[in-house]
């Protein structure tokens, strides 16, 4: 038996304040810290040892690695940064409060943007302080992979290359991985594994830091999938990801 | 221009208890951790800009190495965790007091255990529970390089190399290196590159999470050195440091 457990980054800053972030590197709230350090509990209850974590480039997925292996008493574990695990990229809405950005261009068109399979929001122009390329975070990235705005049908290209040839195959070596990222990135491995479709995948709200299970027989099969924790619980926060653009 | 910076740990709850702590892997106090902080401070005013960070399999350097890279808004930049880069084994000493320990063994004895080149600890026995080939941690390693205690001359033998094949080597690609590590790894690095002699050394005492910056000429020849903060307030850390076995 092999598991791989994918887990998205606590609350950030902006989620609190309820507004497009994509690859804007704003810090976690002390809740996404509690929350950290909570899944970092669960999965030591449930016996999870793993041998390696691979994480994104923001700050909010690497804090959250770094409280939960803390936590786990895992702190020495090899730790692997990748960006194509970084966020979709939301183009000139990051920065733009949600329920702003409805109230200006119409629930019908932010839905678009925020839960479409390939409509992608309008993208940064070259110039603007905002693009990926002018950031010294990814300098040593070839400029011309580095996106101005993404589809969630963009972001599941650039981040599926990675767990097929990286993260899966590293099941080889490892029996337990930890991969912590975020809600789109991951979205793009869970469509993957779970063979979801184009337009059923958007409606798949990832909580906040609540590890997913994902088990795999020795042939690497797929062969079982659950979340850790209270389930209604589980729920309610699914909701609250899902109402979160409208304001409700 | 390369720089490379070697840095200490912030206070450990062992040093803190002034135990000998060796592969213990005890946290940091709250106070190491503000030094941390203020370790990345020092280093960001100085507008260091690492591309790789080298560090122990132990927390009180891991979490040091987080704060400094948080406090640097470097969390993306590449870690390697390498246990050769560990602190001096000391054998059955470890978790000891050390004025406790120099009531009973006497004040030549234990300065001949911390400060001489080549005496080591009475080692571990294999089934003692401190010996590292039980520990988790240390799986992946081949036990016969694991010790049971160690000389300084020992740590030496086993930190230079991991120096010479891989942290130096890897100038020629990162134009700034940070080293968090502990204080008898990193003597055996700085003795290499200052050419100190056997004798010498081990009245070398670094302050915790002070940085050490070390600068090469573009033939990777050393040309400078030099710690970052107030020189008076160094040189007391650095008393504090040779003081801790006598309990003065």
């Amino acid at each position: 038996m092999k598991r791989i457990v994918l887990l998205r980054h606590g609350e950030s800053t902006w989620n609190l304040e309820n507004r497009f972030t994509g690859w804007t590197d704003v810090d976690l709230t002390k809740k996404g810290m509690s929350e950290a350090q909570k899944a970092g509990e669960l999965m030591k209850e449930k016996g999870l040892n793993f041998g390696i974590v691979y994480t994104s480039y923001l700050k909010r997925a690497i804090k959250t690695m770094n409280l939960v292996l803390d936590t786990m008493n895992l702190n020495y574990i090899p730790v692997v940064k990748e960006w194509r695990l970084n966020e979709k990229h939301y183009g000139i809405l990051q920065g733009l409060n949600k329920k702003e950005t409805t109230a200006k261009y119409g629930e019908a068109q932010v839905q678009l943007w925020r839960r479409s399979y390939d409509v992608k929001p309008p993208h940064l122009t070259d110039d603007d302080p905002r693009n990926p390329r002018l950031d010294a975070i990814y300098k040593g990235i070839d400029p011309s992979l580095l996106p101005l705005t993404e589809s969630l049908k963009d972001t599941i290209e650039r981040s599926l290359p990675y767990w097929q040839t990286t993260i899966a195959p590293s099941m080889a070596k490892y029996d337990e991985i930890l991969v912590v990222a975020h809600g789109n990135s991951l979205r793009g491995i869970i469509k993957y594994l779970k063979n979801i479709s184009d337009d059923a995948i958007s409606s798949l709200n990832l909580p906040t830091a609540v590890p997913y299970v994902f088990e795999f027989d020795d042939n690497l099969k797929l062969v079982n999938d659950y979340f850790l924790g209270d389930p209604e619980e589980i729920r309610k926060l699914m909701e609250q990801v899902a109402n979160q653009a409208i304001g409700v």
